[in-house]
């Protein structure tokens, strides 16, 4: 039997107690939905999961992506894979029903890819990025290249891509330098290099479709000239693909996410890189943030992912593996006991089940507000979009960086075999370290929430947050083991309030750079009070759930999700002091330091 | 030329001013040796590791060690290294002369280790586990022992190991099982499985000299019946080396660390496992306490050598990778600039600075008690002895955990390229976490700081401890500079007493488990504490020189120490306030839930 790689139980509550997701089948968009259908989906993702994905972990692991004659060879299971997910509809399941896809909510299938990463990472980039950048054409393309990219994608016949990243131009887009030029033909011809590119090349699918940033002749520089393109690998010419000058000229070896293909790409070397472009001229950036905030949710979730499974493969361990006996016992001679019995190996496990759980529904809180913006209108669809673009680099940042520190306690559990391959738990703390690193590092969306969401509409889309957090706080309240913790979270708004309005005074005096020079603290101290204000709210369910004697959620699973809100807010939260002390220091050195002055 | 893997500067800034080291010459032991003398030292450890150990280190980080036929071959080097640690003198430069040694301080041999871990950690651990190994001998063996073992481990020719860890005794030593029979010609016979031995075989020495721990027949359970022998790969007869019946059943695979072999060895599987025994039957951990803790400075020092690796390859690429702009420049065609310019990355690499400075500090102050304690009587002695005793699980710890973070830091600076093994960021992440489980897991050592330590003679240590702070403190007060940062510590000081004294309670009336539960916390509130004081003991030497007008150290030297100083004091040690919080706190939910409830 593979594993345990998540619990099901915690989904199903996640999904049905606390966000109660057929709400959203009363939508017009989801109205052929409903919570059996669900059910069912997260089943078929689980099935997948545990009998396709997780089987080949760590040969994937073990055997990372190779250039060979120009192509990247990866897993041969992914060819199979790419197909299955095409004809199963994982790919298109979020489409809509004129492009052949299902209308599953974004909520759904971030549960599914929850599930599908836990079990297996890598495997997991092939379908999603594909998912997300056939919805990019969807959204903005002409019917032509929808018809003409859109149906393959979905099919899983063709591999879709992010083309952003430049060897010059990281975390800098303003600065990419790739050119188009208009051939006259009514497609551009675009020269350039692309790195990092996840699947950007390899040989499960037949052709794979860049959406790439690019800057047409003469557009006007920095991020006001940037332009989005389609630029296929091969190109249908007389109902043939034939190659579209998009050369590989490497893979890139490394730390782990080895099953995913990570490529350096040259576009346009012999001048005969066809592109068509999205959307009007210049404004590719903005179309691309629809596919980079998707996807932000999307690392948020995977780092989730990751330290799931990271979080069930120690506790298994711990649960078997005998070491020492309780404090206190002096005969030597009495049995070991499983280490879980020990304080600090369940302080270990708590950590974790208090970083995946937390995670896991803000997760689904942000797709929620995914789903309610695009199926609304007025107020709702401002309120939802305003909520969403807030929580944005907190759902992506937040479990991001706490994966490498609850797959690091993971490593942990084990001792000494923990730094061993032969158990997984030092595959998940190298495969997780990335999410820090893609879809903008942390201080990028640390700058992101305190430089403009924050700010965004004087403040309305954190007025609206409080609101909510609020709503859990007054309802917390209500119940003997949570209202303590409730106060405490409601103290600690009033001063995420105060360091907020103190950094505002500190933007007046002192400019921009010494505002936002700590902004991936305040980010952090945000995703405390976040994660804090999602485990109020499990706690009220699960509180509900005990008051009401159900029969879905064994005792156990109910005492656990306390254990671990318990955990929270005793061991998580109090961190927020120290940040609150720095943010609200006049000390900034590392903006009075100069760089050469640092050695 | 190899890049900057540490800095020379402030290695001697740290031993000249800080610690006076020469302060040691005036002892019987050192007295051959002199401030030049030294420097000599730090001078070959330095040539050795930029000439011979770091050209080899990623080339033994993608071959490591492999077991062909019964042996571990390691990197071809290896042997040469060897045999030049043993005729170069590293082996046994801490040795009496008696021994063939040059009785160099340990503070000394740390300093140097520190070099040679930073340029190369695997190469380091085969003759500085020798030297302890030897070291051994040297205290406790019979002069047959010492005569037949010592001269062959000090010429690099037989390697030492300590010989620990069973499958099922790892954190638990009194569980382990090997046991002992005295054969009636004065030897024993030993049986018994050993795992993660570090340099428990190779192919680059003649011989390996193992330190086991095993119980003779009819001894007592527990660690009362543990004693201690020494038992060779291959014993001599005859005058010609014979194979002893140690055999190697394994070598691990490893996430990092590759260059040293780490065996799964047994002992005895034909009966004919000669052992000698060290010193008298069942004391055998009290001896082996020796070279443990003499280990658990050296790797509080190594964790620190791989920090300051990474350190400064993410320092140089930050001076030379352009990325971005001032925040608030808005011109795109301005051209980007280096990214050390950044408020985040300048915070990264303050917060590298900070760990690496403020441990390896610890780690010479820790080391310089050693060489004190060995050297004196009376008094002196004892207070030397205990102030060693109390800093122990904190030279060891802090570094060990401190590395995790500040090499993940080191890796954030390098973006994307970070993660791919393009860059050496990568590799000293994974290197880096074996330190927090070696040689005691984090969690052993807040047990023995807050179970044994902080009470060991009526609070004796704590007290000398806040002695020695104290006068840093008051040190401080006279510098404007350093004068809030004083206050801060002085007031720190005070909580961790009534931290303290809570526990204390805590241990009277619930016990001792719910006393030692949050240890690792406890533990790692201690740190921080220690490592302000050993930064205000640096600010002042500092301030000292820039007053003089010294000549020694630059002024950007000096500028930086204080920056450093700064960051620590602003942004990690407001963090002990969660961690009192938490300490503090009446609800113990890692005691109180049961293994089984955790789900």
């Amino acid at each position: 039997m593979t594993p345990k790689f998540y619990s099901k139980e915690n989904l199903h509550f996640l999904l049905h107690e606390v966000f109660n997701v057929e709400e959203l089948c009363k939508r017009e968009e989801f109205k052929e939905h409903s919570a059996a259908g669900f059910d069912m989906i997260i089943e078929a993702a689980d099935s997948l999961s545990e009998n396709h994905l997780r089987p080949i972990l760590v040969e994937m692991d073990r055997n990372p992506p190779r250039l060979e004659n120009g192509t990247i060879k990866v897993h041969p299971d992914m060819e199979g894979l790419m197909k299955k997910f095409g004809e199963d509809g994982w790919i298109s399941m979020s489409a809509p029903h004129r492009f052949g896809g299902q209308q599953v909510p974004f909520t759904i299938l971030q549960a599914s890819a929850f599930i599908m990463a836990a079990a297996n990472y890598s495997t997991m980039a092939f379908p999603f990025l594909t998912n997300g950048a056939a919805h990019l054409i969807e959204s903005y393309g002409t019917e032509e290249l929808k018809e003409a990219f859109i149906p393959k994608m979905y099919a899983g016949q063709w591999q879709g891509t992010m083309a952003l990243t430049e060897p010059d131009a990281g975390s800098s887009l303003s600065d990419l330098t790739s050119s188009a030029k208009a051939s006259g033909n009514g497609h551009y011809l675009v020269k350039g290099q692309k790195v990092f590119i996840s699947c950007g090349d390899h040989d499960a699918c037949e052709n794979i479709v860049h959406l790439m940033l690019a800057r047409i002749e003469g557009a006007p520089a920095g991020t006001k000239g940037i332009s989005l393109f389609v630029v296929p690998k091969h190109r249908m010419e007389n109902g043939k693909l034939v190659s579209n000058d998009v050369s590989t000229a490497g893979v890139f070896h490394k730390m782990g996410y080895h099953g995913a293909p990570i490529a350096h790409l040259i576009m346009g070397e012999k001048n005969d890189c066809h592109a068509y472009l999205i959307g009007e001229p210049h404004k590719g950036l903005s179309y691309m943030f629809q596919m980079m905030n998707e996807a932000r949710i999307g690392v948020g979730c995977q780092a989730t992912s990751i330290a799931s499974a990271a979080y069930y493969n120690a506790l298994e361990y711990t649960k078997v593996r005998t070491q020492g006996r309780k404090v206190g016992e002096k005969n030597p001679v009495k049995p070991q006991i499983p280490i879980i019995n020990h304080a600090d190996v369940k302080r270990l496990l708590l950590f974790q089940k208090a970083v995946v759980e937390g995670s896991l529904s803000l997760v689904l809180e942000a797709s929620q507000y995914f789903d309610k913006w695009r199926t609304s209108a007025g107020e709702e669809k401002e309120k939802n979009f305003l909520l969403l673009e807030l929580l944005t680099p907190v759902v992506k940042s937040y479990p991001a960086e706490m994966s490498i520190l609850s797959t690091s306690a993971g490593l942990q559990c084990f001792g000494g075999y923990g730094y061993t391959k032969e158990f997984l738990a030092e595959l998940f703390f190298r495969e997780t370290r990335i999410h820090a690193i893609h879809e903008g590092t942390t201080a990028i969306h640390g700058m992101d929430l305190l430089g403009r969401k924050v700010m965004m509409q004087g403040g309305k889309a954190m007025m609206l947050l409080m609101q909510e957090v609020m709503e859990q706080i007054e309802g917390a309240k209500k119940y003997e083991a949570l209202k303590g913790y409730a106060a405490v979270l409601e103290q600690k708004l009033i001063n995420l309030q105060e360091v907020t309005m103190h950094l505002i005074s500190v933007a007046q005096t002192q400019g921009p750079e010494t505002y936002l020079s700590d902004g991936t603290l305040y980010l952090e101290l945000f995703g405390i009070l976040v994660i804090g204000w999602q485990w109020l709210k499990q706690g009220i369910k699960t509180e509900e759930l005990k008051a009401t004697g159900n029969k879905n959620y064994s005792a156990e699973f109910l005492q656990s999700k306390l254990y671990a809100l318990q955990y929270f807010f005793e061991y998580e939260v109090p961190k927020t002091e120290g940040l609150i002390t720095r943010l609200k220091s006049s000390n900034h050195v590392t903006v009075m330091a100069k760089g050469e002055e640092i050695l």
